[in-house]
């Protein structure tokens, strides 16, 4: 491409996108970058609406980049209310629908970037587009249950799913001083953390009296009148609701890269190589329309976190734009609080590494999170997994109040390098009162996990 | 020793000789194990001192073990007033004063751990010791410190060096209201961290009214009546003082050793090997009176902390008692709270660095704590230092609020594991908005710092 201008497209104004397009334009500061976005907004942040539905965050916060924002800074020619219909990689070439104007064009590039993101995984329910009936996972949405919440006041909500979402949506709304039944499926909160961090979640659920009903499988949504669901229906209960939280993961927005024949996994995400190429010539593709390989076990797995988002779409935009970048993988790590407590979770759960054929070890410990005397001192749990054959730190969860989610880092660090857990047990982790108790829980939990190995 | 009852016997009371006797009681339950210590207490929090002075602790809480309780849950004997006087390696046997009678007596033992810790560092002035001159480096020390504070209410303080103890002073003092002036003999507090972090802790003293003094020699104390300093003295000012603390650091307690030709080093703590076991048979060593190897230049250091000396003397503990443990050195991780702000070094300075033959580079990033838009996000300073030639981090500094001091905890790791800077920065941190920005100040200080390499 030597003398000729480089044409960059990026499909998807979320996350990666963006993030994409911003590090191209860097890379390649003669390129020319289209963003194509279905939507009217790009660039929010979806992990914050809670904390906007909750107070902490103003509305006009959430935006990170608005299209004029990424057309100065980075001279992205930004294109919202532009769907892409289909990708031909055979011709390099792009077809978009205007949906103002209901206009097809094509548009050809050199190098192209899919980041479509991820929808909402739905219960199939009728009912489930009433219009009280919510997910967060659109800008739209969120000010649409934001302004539901304040025109109609309701006072008993429902939620379904407890996974991270449907946490940190608990405690938003209870913040609002709504009454919340948090709906799942399983018997404890949190799936893929480990039983100890599991119950203390559970159980800061029960001091806020958020109502927690366990081993629940939503089978319909009664609607009255004003096209509002008015009950929640379980096969044996019913529960009253005057605003549904649906929040059940979400899905990989694939379909336009496997119709032009890109591969994808069985977890339906874009597979791509660690450039975030995809199996299409010139095709890259980020963030949550894509499997992501597991740093701890080379698998294929499906990890919709913003953190992958934009790291992968930076890499893929530097190597769109002539660049040579790589993304490793990743641990699957995630954070989350629940009104008091913080939670996070790295690399594999037990469950996990036994399905992918490893001798998982784990012991929890409680330990204190500064030195004992001090205030602010608080309870800290510990459940660390070892492989017992390589000795190695494969996962982990810390969970309570005064560092617990910050004490993530260090173990993420851990797992992702492989240390062992003897290694791991003669950290030099630093002393002083406000900060720990001279043995860090950490290292707490790695003396107990090493007897067990 | 087949079929005959081991005799450990511990030289010292504070952090290593209880950790190292407990871990040997532990070890080997059947050992004869005998502590003596020369003070009335033993097993006191040294670093709590200040958060005592300061009112955040109480006086009972300074103490973790007593000798009685060291007797009853460990089977130690303890024996306090009574000071070694004298090691015969060659005999295997030591002579002890009792201090209360005055009278001599020897032992015998089959291992000796000599935990002697170190003491203040003296200005060698008339003066220092009147009676309201203090170092913070004894539990009776402290007591008549906070005795003084409330029965003189003396209102001007003089802390002479600005280190951890003297910081942590200088907010205790400025807690219970006095006027606080810090001498130092450097041009910025905190000798061993980078500039930008040492400049965040000046500009943190300022706003809390620490009269901070730069190079600063003291060269006399003006003693008036009733045996009290009422000036501190630098060649070209004079400092009104109603109380005096003198925190210049410490030196090690090694003289028993040295007498008995036990090998020690330039900085004047006993060397040891790995297993904490010092040149002469049978003799162990740990705590504030040994000297460390450095992690990174794998050097002799000088490096008092309780971390190291709870540690080290857990291994010598288990190896006095038969076992096999190993303390791998130490890579001097330090912490401080200096009112709001925290700080921690890890590993090599630059000046260090330099200083061992390496190349070092250095990269300094202001971040936020937390996603800009949530309540509680604090600009965090982080420097990390690389050896250029290894692409290995070698150091770095994290100062702030919000967190800056347990991020320390993944640079610890990174640094003790040897992690290059291009692999530290694709580490997967997790990502929420009340823990952090999308991309942790770690990372953004990596990918800075990899720019440089």
């Amino acid at each position: 491409m030597t003398g000729v201008r480089r044409t960059i497209l990026v499909v998807g104004g979320l996350a990666a996108g963006p993030s994409a397009a911003s590090k191209a334009a860097r890379t390649d500061p003669a390129a020319r970058i289209v963003l194509f976005e279905q939507s009217e907004a790009i660039s929010y942040g979806i992990c914050e609406i809670p904390y906007y539905i909750g107070g902490e965050v103003r509305e006009e916060d959430l935006v990170v980049h608005t299209a004029e924002s990424l057309r100065r800074e980075k001279g992205v020619d930004v294109r919202l209310l532009n769907r892409v219909e289909e990708v031909l990689p055979a011709r390099r070439r792009i077809r978009v629908r205007e949906l103002g104007t209901g206009r097809t064009y094509e548009e050809s590039y050199d190098r192209l970037i899919l980041a479509t993101g991820a929808r909402p995984r739905v219960l199939g329910l009728d009912g489930e587009n009433a219009r009280n009936v919510f997910s967060i996972r659109s800008l739209d949405g969120a000010i649409a249950l934001n302004t539901y919440l304040i025109s109609e006041h309701p006072q008993r909500a429902v939620i379904i799913g407890a996974g991270y979402v449907g946490l940190e949506m608990a405690e938003a709304l209870r913040t609002r001083g709504l009454d919340v039944t948090l709906l799942h499926n399983t018997d404890l909160p949190l799936e893929g953390m480990e039983t100890p961090a599991r119950e203390l979640i559970r159980d800061e659920l029960a001091a806020h009296q958020v109502n927690l009903v366990p081993s629940a499988t939503v089978v319909g949504l009664k609607t009255g009148d004003r096209q509002a669901v008015t009950h929640v229906l379980t096969p044996d209960r019913t529960f009253p609701a005057e605003v549904v939280i649906v929040a059940i993961g979400v899905e990989p927005n694939s379909e336009l890269a496997s119709r032009a024949g890109i591969r994808t996994g069985v977890r339906g995400g874009i597979l791509t190589d660690r450039r975030q190429a995809t199996s299409a010539e010139n095709v890259f593709a980020a963030g949550d329309c894509c499997e992501v390989r597991n740093l701890v076990t080379n698998r294929w797995m499906y990890a919709p976190l913003a953190t992958l988002a934009s790291r992968a779409g930076w890499v893929a935009g530097e190597n769109a734009a002539g660049g040579r970048a790589f993304f490793p993988g990743a641990l699957n790590a995630a954070l989350v609080r629940v009104f008091s407590q913080e939670a996070v979770r790295i690399g594999l759960s037990v469950r996990e590494a036994s399905e992918a054929g490893m001798s998982p070890v784990a012991e929890t410990i409680f330990a204190l999170s500064r030195a004992g005397q001090m205030p602010g001192s608080q309870r800290v749990l510990v459940t660390l997994i070892a492989d017992r054959r390589s000795g190695k730190l494969i996962g982990g969860n810390v969970a309570g109040q005064d560092g617990a989610g910050l004490r993530g880092h260090a173990l993420t660090l851990a797992i992702q390098q492989g240390v062992t857990v003897e290694s791991f047990r003669t950290s030099d982790f630093g002393y002083a009162p406000p900060f720990s108790p001279l043995w860090d829980p950490l290292l707490v939990a790695a003396n107990a996990l090493a007897r067990s190995l």
